[in-house]
């Protein structure tokens, strides 16, 4: 099995209403096992088309992944077109079955007779299970029994729901094992991904421009995603072990060359790169949001056992919870200003001492589309970081007081774009912060 | 001109580096102009392969759209695979060779040798300026002279360059003027987009099942994203006023049909709904999050002109949190225990007490990988809501007492998964009872 491609189907697809995202993913798994994606191809929710498109792919790879029309409604038609393709009749699967009803009794639902349809597979194929949802996938291995299209032997067809999260569950935990069982390892590719915040791309690109070029081994390449740099590193080797020790090698040359702006490997965030530094350090922290809206601590929620770490958040987007939180009067609290370094302080200060926590994270701004004041723009925020000082205090000559640092932005973008950048902002706020504590306590 | 299908070339899309937006902003400007998108296909950077997808997409549609390939580099085949597929040789373009040239003039710059590769088109191509980069786009209308392939009569081949702002201002500017001087507009196309929640795909699909016929004008097709349901209507018709009213008279079906499942249209999401409802009735909504963390106040903080309607949002991740905000001693928390309808009741109404707001909203829940108690499953979530009842106790014999209510869910998926089905679900929440006091109060 050497060569593979991915069709997806779907009129939201072909009509440019959903951008296909599945292919991305499913390449990017392919690739690392060493397979060559020959097409993608996307077709409509139309069973003739759609079989012809499977015939196609069958001509020319080992390996077709379809993605979508696994639902149970009328427009989902990929076991029907699998049928078509490769002459293989649809029978019941019991286990199918089973799945679907044992989802609807879970939700203490009626299954409705339609769903019948998402238990109907290729005769022969195997059922991959789907965790989340009731459309199961399935595997069909050609020919098995003489059955069907001749010429296909050793073909195979695996078909996943389009929804992204139920076809990556799906996919890691049923293709990726399956795949390493049928594809002898010989040739080794590793890639590594390493995320960078805080540095301009150019920039980047400048001072690791040595290690991009073509023929380079490992291969580097970059690419931006929502504010973060993201360096693709793949390396090849007859051996596994000194594909990822080149690997390893060039991650310490980036790590050198970019120092602290890079956060985190493969599909480490910000969040998860703040969570680990408390987690070490047995630290908490506490969030005060105005314009993130509760975002940060989203984020932060994002990572499983942070709740020991985060000790709370409030979302204060009015003059009252801001009263509230600081135990000033609104009207103090008008006078200050609402979007300024003195009020962002104040509330860091005192999310942190309302709650005890070690580190508190504060974040106000104007995120749009309209800026309440005329003076103040859209886009402006500040984020403000109170500490306890502790450790730094131990080894330097500073006081035991509190410190309170604060921060100025100016983002432009739209009303989500301005949120994301000032939240990512406040974490790495917090992780330069963790991370100078931790050179200050050594 | 009635069909077309989409290729796009680059091994950073066939190997899942970059996902292919293109195709997507394409299909939306060809659906628009009336044009059926049959296929999209993705191809690596081979001439062969490149050339084969184009002599396929030439047999199925009329119109063959091209994406990447144009560059200066050996990468770059695009322009051979033309000249392949179609049997037209590649010529010198003296307005393609001035523009580059002058490009160069202007960056007080050498031109490469190779740059020259960008000038040779397909004998009869018609020049596409590019105003971005140096990569000319083109157009090759089949058959010009009797030279070439046969049977691709009135057939057009479009190649715009693969970087995303270069050809989206070439499609603007040139590809849609002559789509609209070659396509007289007969028939319109228009599309809406109506949004569901709470209900199963299959169940929606039955009840509107008789609108859901291939045959059927407006088309009906469902799709699901993030737990929501969308069903896409296209109307055709000679005019375009009559194809509006057929697109409102589905929707007023549909609405009848689905009822209160029924939440948005168009771009509307759950947030958007809640805010339009809170706005329109001149209510506030407090919430408390625990296993959501925050993420019920980002969604609805993603709606510009919600901050006089989100009097505030506590994120009480932990048993102190929960006592700071309910007012209890911790041991009382603890005593009641962190994921139950009795303590997703209190959180409930104390946010909505200390903020003063109409509507308090509590989630507590299990977001998992692990589950902290072993009787507590990952995926239970209970949401509660906290009202005045104030406009239902005048209408009925209910007492003056504040409301609470509180429901149980069982979710399955990743951490993120299930946090964003909880703060769905809790947003939805919130629009029924909006949507009751509504009807309550008329």
């Amino acid at each position: 099995m050497k060569t593979a491609e991915i069709i997806a189907t779907g009129n939201e697809l072909i009509q440019g209403e959903v951008t296909n995202t599945n292919a991305t993913y499913i390449s990017q798994e392919l690739v690392r096992k060493g397979l060559s994606i020959l097409y993608h191809t996307t077709v409509g929710d139309e069973v003739v088309s759609l079989g012809g498109a499977i015939e196609r792919a069958l001509e020319r790879a080992d390996l077709v992944i379809i993605t979508g029309g696994l639902g149970p409604t009328r427009d989902d038609v990929t076991r029907e077109a699998v049928s078509l393709a490769c002459h293989r009749k649809l029978v019941m699967d019991k286990e199918a079955l089973a799945h679907i009803q044992n989802l609807f009794r879970c939700r203490h639902q009626e299954m409705p007779e339609s769903n019948l349809r998402q238990a109907m597979l290729p005769k022969g194929a195997i059922l991959i299970p789907n965790k989340i949802g009731t459309a199961p996938g399935f595997c069909l291995s050609l020919p098995v029994d003489g059955e069907g299209r001749e010429g296909l032997t050793g073909k195979e067809i695996i078909c996943l729901p389009g929804v992204p999260e139920e076809m990556k569950g799906m996919f890691h935990e049923w293709v990726i094992p399956h795949l390493e069982r049928l594809i002898p390892k010989k040739r080794h590719t590793l890639l590594k991904k390493i995320h960078i915040f805080g540095l301009p791309e150019a920039l980047v690109g400048e001072k690791i421009s040595y290690l991009m070029s073509p023929e380079a081994n490992p291969k580097v390449g970059t690419m931006v995603h929502e504010g973060i740099i993201t360096l693709r590193l793949q390396a090849e080797a007859e051996e596994e072990a000194k594909a990822r020790n080149m690997l390893e090698g060039a991650e310490q040359e980036i790590r050198q060359l970019l120092g602290e702006a890079v956060f985190g490997v493969e599909e480490e965030n910000l969040g998860d790169a703040v969570a680990s530094l408390l987690m070490k350090h047995g630290l908490t922290v506490a969030v005060a949001e105005s314009c993130t809206g509760g975002l940060v601590c989203d984020l932060l929620t994002n990572v499983p056992g942070i709740s020991k770490h985060l000790l709370g958040g409030m979302v204060v987007y009015t003059v009252k919870t801001k009263a509230l939180l600081t135990g000033l009067p609104e009207e103090s609290i008008e006078q200050i200003g609402t979007v300024n370094p003195e009020i962002t302080k104040l509330l860091a200060s005192a999310i942190r001492e309302r709650t005890g926590a070690d580190i508190g994270l504060a974040v106000t701004g104007v995120a749009g589309p309209t800026s309440p004041h005329p003076d103040i723009p859209v886009g402006l925020v500040y984020i403000a970081l109170a500490t306890k000082g502790k450790c730094r205090d131990r080894s330097s000559d500073l006081s035991e007081e509190n410190q309170c640092t604060v921060k100025e932005f100016r983002f432009s973008g739209t009303r989500k774009w301005i949120k994301l950048l000032a939240a990512k902002h406040a974490l790495n706020m917090v992780r330069l912060n963790l991370l100078e504590l931790e050179r200050a306590c050594v």
